[in-house]
């Protein structure tokens, strides 16, 4: 950075106008966390905070930063779970929230975003067409699409509908030198394009490290009519996983398939008692989508399959009772929280992802290094494509905890790798997991980092973040 | 190119044996074309073919490529038709095809192969497991999986399935300078992983420019149960297009869309008599499949859908009827190349996409096109993404005829980007359509290059692809 912080608030006042820059202490301090433990360990202050809504100037930004060798780390709503949109090297965050323009186009069962657009904000201005947009991440009421697409994001209709690369259409870009670019097609409203390298998915999943995308252009997808839900009980937690692939094996594919394991069901009965869920080792979720009739030819099947390891299954689908089962996966996040009297859940080696045929046994080891650290976690997440969510379950404030805390979610994140998973399934790597990419990817992460150096050649998009710091 | 052509020859032989290397004219001459136009126009001789099947030796000839700078061209099964396997600078054409491995594991959905395997030899091998790999080229007898990555290629069934990139999870892949990298995780069998920079997707699409690649790990699906067949047929051609868009508006996704325009349903009864389709303006196949009940529903509702603008339907369930009804869909690759005396059916301009929305309209711009250019211009493919392939039929050894086919080529493919739509929805770029290139994608195909450059640095690898020849 070749310019003192005081000019550079200053230059970014001139720039943009005071009222899009934040300055104070208060201010930038809201700025150095997100929702991961790792951001909370130490304070990560940004020189200055911009809040941006135009193109033109995101790239006015970008060729300052460009010039004067300015960290960006742009930012959506802060809903990460790694640290992806903290500014490790200071410098400057680029706040995108506000930018929330959305254009539907029907006609091409597509729509147009700007990265600030919130989730479930725009499956709301979709309904009314009939239309949807599928990946559906747990933190729907906060999550950004330029978040999703940054972290290519899914959440608990993967199994049936992917992650959030497989609707990017195309983006508009600013590069780390300012310039912008439109991938995809410059002018493309087609759904379907092979021509040349493939920008738009290279940008899916980078994690702000290459460039601001600054627009969005999403397939969307009609929604299917009618829907059910059933809710099976296993004495046995091995049985739940056993019982996901006899479902795959018959040619049936959920919209959804949950797991909560038993500390997920104590902490859903803790935080809502009228849920009354059976303490059993686990419970799976399963969503049926599709025409009335293939929901409930597929639910009977399902159930009939189902039934062969539980010890109970219902199945619904009446709205109201459906949304009464749904309670119990859907409370999970905020009931992990408050589970335990002066402890909280924290989000650290969240998000690992197991082979399918190993998840029996992956839940059970987790379980060991639960005990074997004296740490609960609560183990839940999308079983349907091996993505566990294990939430330890710790006192922030006692340092013994914290030191137990970052071993056991170390040893989560070993163990994904041993047993030929991923240390992230959907969250990303942001700065808590940039330490075990080398062993995830060996030679790969130099190609990666090839990448990065040929469209980044001065390192300033959101350094730290994949590889760590000291890298470049 | 630092090594004399028989140098080059000798050293291969020398590394690899002899009967690994093709180096007559007359075995050279098989490899200056694919199923392309343009390849057809001039002879692209390679200085020599190398047949490799092992890890090991693909990154010893890379070694010695780069070393020696000699351009290297992956090929399969040279079905492609855009000339993406033809040796522009001649150099090694590096030979894959023979290179066949299968490991299906199916407990974790996923198969492993090398890039020779076949598309139906992969399926047929999955049957006895109950999966399949969905994308679905109408050259599936042909095709091989590393060609199809390379081209990230759809097909038949992309509106419910989409494109081959869905389904790539990880690669082994021999860098331009020999080194070998795996993507999606070293020793990853997860479903899904957003750990790091997506090279996986990168390099499905990217035509043989950015390395060789070697293995393929593929997620598979469980077979669907139960299928139906449509057939309608319209008296307008516009109304079938509209068809389509009313069927999504409803919220079903069928597993196919195919349209025949009048002369496609021409040279079907022509190529095959006993078909008697209607010469109507457009015919529709639609292929729906799932469950039982759901397939039985579903078709119900399209039929009822459907019968609002054709002039004659029918539903089957029956697999001897649904075979005779999809004949008409299957037939017109080959019936497309005898449909008249002293003329051929080639590829040019073959593989366009346009906004859903715009199909009807372009349906109608291309057959103004044909009337133009006073060549005959079949019209099929997949109406369900907006993918069309128009089969310019012409004499191949008349002077007059090839100069007007080049000529309406050029215009389909701009009438693509005028409509907002994309001169590639699955064939790829290779050098047919490179022109293009800049127009299509501005600023971005810079982007694109800086990539290239960074891990292709001496240009070695599939050169004149994308790019044309000259970028260097």
């Amino acid at each position: 950075m070749n310019v003192s912080k005081e000019q550079l608030i200053r230059d970014m006042e001139d720039l943009f106008g005071p009222e899009r820059v934040l300055k104070t202490d208060l201010e930038r301090l809201t700025y150095t966390y997100d929702s991961s433990f790792v951001s909370q360990q130490k304070e990560y202050l940004p020189d200055v905070v911009v809040c941006l809504n135009s193109t033109e100037s995101v790239s006015r930004l970008m060729k300052y930063a460009y010039e004067h060798e300015v960290p960006v780390t742009p930012r959506g709503a802060g809903s990460g779970q790694t640290g992806g949109s903290v500014p490790l090297k200071g410098g400057i965050v680029l706040d995108l929230s506000t930018w929330k323009d959305v254009e539907v186009d029907d006609a091409n069962m597509q729509v147009i975003v700007r990265p600030g657009v919130v989730h479930a904000e725009l499956n709301k201005i979709l309904a009314p067409y009939n239309l949807f947009f599928p990946p559906d991440p747990g933190s729907s009421a906060m999550a950004t699409i330029g978040g999703m697409v940054g972290n290519n994001a899914s959440g608990l209709r993967a199994v049936k509908y992917g992650a959030t690369f497989q609707y990017v259409l195309g983006l508009e870009v600013v590069l780390p030198n300012g310039e912008v670019i439109k991938t995809g097609g410059v002018k493309s409203k087609a759904l379907k394009s092979v021509s040349g390298i493939d920008l738009t998915r290279l940008y899916c999943g980078s994690e702000g490290t290459l460039g601001v995308i600054t627009q969005i252009r999403l397939k969307v997808q009609p929604k299917a009519p009618y829907r059910g839900i059933m809710l099976a009980l296993f004495d046995k937690l091995e049985d739940s996983a056993y019982t996901v692939l006899d479902v795959f094996k018959v040619g049936l594919i959920p919209s959804g398939i949950e797991i909560l394991d038993d500390g997920a069901i104590r902490c859903a009965n803790t935080f809502k008692p009228e849920l009354k869920i059976p303490e059993v080792e686990a419970a799976l979720f399963f969503e049926i989508n599709g025409s009335k009739a293939a929901v409930e030819a597929e639910g009977a099947e399902i159930k009939a399959i189902v039934e062969k390891r539980c010890c109970s299954v219902e199945w619904a689908t009446d709205p109201e009772r459906m949304t009464q089962l749904w309670q119990g996966r859907q409370v999970i996040g905020s009931a992990s929280a408050r589970y335990m009297p002066g402890k909280t859940r924290v989000f650290a080696g969240e998000d690992v992802c197991f082979p399918i045929s190993k998840v029996p046994e992956a839940l059970r080891r987790i379980k060991m290094l639960s005990k074997e650290f004296d740490i609960p976690v609560v183990i839940y997440g999308h079983i349907g494509d091996g993505n566990m969510h294990t939430a330890p379950i710790m006192d922030p404030l006692n340092p013994v905890e914290v030191e137990k805390t970052v071993k056991i979610a170390d040893a989560i994140h070993r163990l994904a790798l041993e047993m030929g998973g991923t240390t992230t399934g959907e969250h990303g790597v942001g700065f808590s997991r940039a330490e075990y990419m080398e062993e995830e990817h060996g030679k790969a992460l130099d190609v990666m980092w090839a990448i990065k150096k040929a469209i980044d050649s001065k390192g300033i998009m959101n350094p730290g973040k994949i590889w760590q710091l000291g890298r470049e």
